[in-house]
Parts: structure tokens; sequence; C-alpha cells
């Protein structure tokens, strides 16, 4: 496992007329300061990498369809070390990403995938590094 | 409109491979902070009604679907005024619900419908009021 990544198990509470999802609570590991939520949505095979934060932890849950995120980190030695994590209602988690970890996500459903993201600041360009896909060297292909 | 309640037009940003959706920051009207995110669906004509919190602000977003919010204060006169409010991808805006307000809320699209509150307090059955649907009379048919 990556240093500082967390997957949290989440409750999905039956309910008449459509089921409750816990997402975050400010007590929860993970939390760090409410800075932004915001959705993001991706299509069945597409790709959205890379991405690394320098102060922003992401924490990511899928309330709808079926995303893998792959993170890299590379913080210590160049080679890097590569997780995968898919998340889905099947596996409904929560993902916290520290900063310093390089991020890619792919669609896995037909349809489009959901993520939310609850961040500690809000968007800021001047604290992300980006990479094109093939700038780091992984096999998305299904 | 009810005194209190806040719509805020929110944007979509297309982007390669699926769009983002903006849902809150922490400097936007109607943070009064971060205590817990969680989603509730709602299946197609159900509805949930009728709640009421004592201390929860409400900020409810729906990225997914359509829902009729359906608001009832009585804090002023026991006859009270009723407000709806429609939230979709078609029309999307956040609805802040400040404290003692009655809710209730029914989804309106085939499938289910997702809304995402982002609350400044998490999870406390003893600051919440609840009705049964035929206790305040409205109209839920469709």
């Amino acid at each position: 496992m990556i240093e500082g990544l967390l997957i949290t198990p989440l409750s999905i509470i039956d309910t008449p007329g459509g089921s409750v999802f816990h997402a975050m609570k400010n007590i929860d590991l993970g939390f760090v300061g409410f800075g932004e939520a915001y959705f993001s949505e991706i299509e069945q095979n597409s790709v959205k990498a890379w991405k690394r934060h320098h102060e922003m932890t992401l924490n990511l849950i899928v309330p709808i369809g079926k995303i893998k995120f792959v993170l890299f980190d590379n913080r210590e030695t160049k080679k890097g070390q590569f997780q995968e994590i898919l998340l889905s209602r099947e596996t409904y988690c929560r993902l916290t990403v520290p900063p310093m970890i390089w991020m890619g996500f792919q669609g896995l459903t037909r349809g489009n995938s959901i993520v939310l993201n609850i961040a500690n600041l809000p968007h800021n360009p001047g604290e992300i590094d980006r990479k094109n896909i093939n700038e780091i060297e992984f096999d998305w292909s299904i």
C-alpha cells in the first residue's frame, strides 16, 4: 500500500424510497478540513491522467458507476510504486489520497461514472502538476 | 421566497472524458461549516417527507436525475408558506435550507435520482423532527 493512502469502507443505509450513502464526516480519518466538494464524471474507458497536488488531500467517493484509480508514488525513488483501486457501489469505500501522489482514473461501466471529491482546499491551479498520459508508463487497456 | 433559502447557480465545466460539476466551496454563500456529506437516493415518484432540522443547514446538489423539493415554513404562522424547487443537471443549482424549515422531496425521473447534502453537522437524530407525509397537507400527485 502506498504510504498515506486510506481506504475506508462506507455504509449504505436502506430506507424506503431510496438508500442513503455515507460519504464523509468531519471526525473521520482522512478529513483534514473542507475547502471544496465537486463531482467529476468519467465516460466508459476514458482516462483522465495524470495530476498531482502539492497541498490538496483528496477524499474520493463513487456513488454511480465504477472507476479505476491508479496512484503512482515517486516521492522516494524515481522508479516509483503503482497502486490500482476500484471504487463502486459494490465496493463502497472512500479513498483518501495525500498530497504528492500522481493520480489517473478511468471509467469502467457503460454510461458515465461519477466521483465526488471532498477536498481540503478550493481548486487552485498553482498547486497542481500535470503530465500527459504517456509520461507515466501504465497499461490502461481493458 | 421562504426567508433564508438560497438558490445558487453552479458551474458545469466540460472537459474531455467527462464534465466537472461544482458543488460547494468553503467561501460560498450558504456554507456554515462542514459536519457531514452524504447522498440520498430517491426512486421515481417516491416521496420522503417530512423532516425538520433544529440545527442543521442543508446544502443540496442533484448531480443525477431530477428532484422536487418542497419546503414548508411555519416559523411565523401556523398556516405556513410552501415553496417548490426543482433541481437537476438542467437547472444545476445548490439549494441551501436553513434550520426549522420542513422539507420533503420526490424523485421525478425514470430510475433513481441522487441528492448530495453538504451539512454543517454530522447526523444527529436529536436535532431532527419528523412528521408523516399526511401531517402536512400537500398534493404530491404528478
